[in-house]
């Protein structure tokens, strides 16, 4: 994404190619279990083991894996392998990217 | 969205009613030219017209109609109809709302 990226949208629209790399990341956080997982990814403080990950939700191993990789293709997450388990952590410079994508700052609207 | 809502996800887990409700948000954030379109609104400085948002867009007059609609269920914008055609406005307090969700505090997180 250009350096563009980091401009609040209710500044000005957004390139086809800053769209396609943003979609990417919202499209990601687009299903409900996803977008948990990542708020226990990002709210650990930390990295947190896929052991830790798996109890706390409602579906399978193999479903938590699948979301976790989606996660992780739109740049969201990281991980590495340590014996036995996958340890992940949140990617902060893309979530600020996104959000600052997204803020209004207060002058800007009235609703 | 419970108030926790504009809690950022660094600080805490989404609740599964929340994350079901900021998904929704997400979701409709996640097509490419959806997104675009949400920002030409955004930036926009008011209400824009549907006429002045087809020719901007290389998909045909329907499919514009149809990511309104997905943005306006999804609580991203608002419209009316005025004679011939519809103006489009953004929800500001939606917008802040999962942007506030994504939002990295400084010291939250060194990458």
């Amino acid at each position: 994404m250009s350096k563009q990226c980091c401009t609040p949208m209710t500044s000005s629209p957004l390139s086809s190619s800053d769209a396609t790399d943003a979609a990417a990341a919202f499209k990601a956080l687009g299903d409900p279990v996803r977008l948990r997982l990542m708020s226990v990814i990002a709210s650990a403080g930390g990295e947190i083991c896929v052991c830790e990950l798996t109890p706390l939700f409602d579906v399978s191993g193999p479903t938590v894996s699948h979301h976790l990789r989606v996660l992780r293709s739109a740049g969201l997450i990281e991980c590495e392998r340590r014996g036995t388990w996958v340890y992940y952590w949140p990617l902060p410079d893309r979530l600020r990217q996104i959000s600052t994508l997204l803020s209004v700052p207060e002058s800007a609207m009235a609703e």
